[in-house]
């Protein structure tokens, strides 16, 4: 079930975008056209353009702000941080990924060749820090440590995903790492930005960091689902180009591990399969008969209830809170 | 004429690489293995091998604080992390340039792909400024900013770089613009940071700013005479090769603008020349007849003079003022 977007998001572009215009204006002109067609601001010929994310993670370090008391306001530079973090990794992933298209349509890359893409990114890595050091607080100091450990993470999950590729088998335990530090990361430090320059009570950071987490996971587990079962046409990606790349994706980690006789059967097909729509249906038909699929969304609804847990044993209550929910809730949404 | 080793960089390396061992010990594993190659650490099967580079910028770095009367151990994280800067941008250079041995090893991206040079970078560019905030003083946060604005300079002069290669034609203005985002940013980043961490005068960090940048413009024109004079034994590049791939280096630039008939025989060839050995001596001849070499030569020149006066007009003399000049000058001696 899609649910409707929540009113938070159109809120927080309005507050973000500003500031984040204003960060990507001190980059040098070639990063700057480049970021500015990235983040959908100006079409391929430079005219201006609407086709841009939902900043999802803006709007978590917005409302981290508000779950512990304090205006949105203060958070606005750890909203901008995490975004451009966000896009520094999209910019670098779509390159090694060989990913031609991105929002319907070319990716940097693609268009303008590998060091676009690579020297672009750098300079979206590098101003991110700089715009939380800009606050010229010991908070603001705090939240660029917390964004680099979060980023080192990120990296140490998309080091993960390329050598998993490569293997024949990985473990439930080490796919679920792999999402941890590739999506799960970005989104605790986004759940948590706002708060930490909000000088938020230790416990709350907590709390919001471990929903951020929670929530990283669920994505992930819904995204592979989408990945493997997703309408192409939502999905932007062809049915089942998950499998015919051979990723090692939650679902297929499950039923490789626990299916047994399916589970051997699906690790032949990775390792031998054809590529044919027929191949696929067949491998996607294994993962499920293997229980990836009935796991992986258990495990996505579990790992929300966690989080969501994790709000109430910290004593987050109020609109900040429910909204942080509605929000988690919207993400993981997206039709399986 | 090619200067001793001068022994600051002796002391430099044992200062210091323990604290850049330690630093690249929080990375994730693969990160962690791809970088001890990088710095020469390790070999390729990964057993200890000594081919580490000069450690040049983390030598500016200690004498930065020296010339403003500090210890050079307040410097270490500075040194860290210019060196970490330097390296994450070779890996990246590397790659965009498509160059397959540094320092007479394979570059990382050559033996592990791309997707591995981009990460092992992205992880020692978000590492650089922890290393400063992990201090946890005003004067490391300082240090964090002077660095990512240099390393956004950095970014600049590349992004020039990739785009100069494709036009026709560039001004000597501009080729001075390039290097000094490409080569004089994070130098006088390094010249400066150690000062920054001591808590220098103003004037002494403007001063030392001014001191690396014009080193930087000397060491960037000695490096263009090489790649077009240079002896290919002491370079490790073949004769000519910047000629070759059309790059419109510094004394190009000025041959170009500079050199009348014969810089418009030089533009003529940069179009429709041909790449034989033969081809490639005759616009090297045709830019030294441009006036381009022996203006190079005495721009490096009138650049270090530059540097050492704006050290003197500070006021900075003694010890450390002596071994920053002859380390610049041991920089920019390499055989033209």
């Amino acid at each position: 079930m899609t649910l409707a977007l929540p009113p938070t998001l159109a809120r927080t572009r309005e507050l973000v975008e500003p500031a984040l215009r204003t960060a990507i204006d001190q980059l040098d002109p070639t990063s700057r056209r480049l970021a500015a067609y990235h983040f959908g601001w100006v079409d391929a010929d430079g005219a201006p353009s609407e086709a841009g994310g939902k900043a999802v993670r803006p709007a978590l370090a917005l409302l981290s702000a508000r779950a512990v008391g304090s205006s949105e306001c203060v958070a606005v530079p750890g909203a901008v941080a995490v975004e451009l973090v966000h896009n520094f990794s999209l910019l670098h992933d779509d390159l090694m990924d060989g990913d031609t298209s991105r929002r319907h349509r070319p990716t940097v890359w693609a268009m303008h060749g590998a060091a676009a893409a690579i020297l672009a990114g750098d300079a979206l890595l590098t101003l991110a820090s700089e715009v939380l050091l800009d606050t010229r607080t010991l908070e603001g100091v705090r939240a660029a440590r917390l964004l680099a450990a979060a980023t080192r993470e990120l990296i140490r999950g998309q080091f993960d995903d390329v050598t998993f590729e490569r293997r024949d088998d990985v473990s439930v335990e080490e796919s679920l790492s792999m999402a941890a530090g590739k999506t799960g990361a970005l989104l605790a430090c986004s759940a948590t930005i706002g708060a930490v320059l909000a000088g938020g009570h230790p416990t709350a950071l907590v709390a919001l960091s471990e929903y951020g987490a929670e929530l990283g996971l669920a994505f992930q587990l819904v995204d592979d689902l989408l990945g493997i079962w997703g309408d192409s046409d939502r999905t932007g990606k062809p049915v089942g180009s998950d499998l015919r790349a051979r990723k090692k994706t939650l679902p297929v980690a499950y039923a490789l591990s626990n299916g047994g006789d399916v589970g051997r059967q699906l690790a032949e097909w990775l390792a031998h399969g054809g590529d044919s729509d027929a191949d696929v249906a067949h491998a996607a038909h294994l993962v499920e008969a293997g229980g990836g699929r009935a796991w992986a969304e258990q495990e996505a609804q579990r790992r929300m209830t966690a989080g969501e847990d994790a709000l109430d044993a910290a004593g987050l209550v109020g609109d900040a809170r429910d909204d942080l929910v509605a929000l988690g809730r919207f993400i993981v949404s997206r039709e399986a």
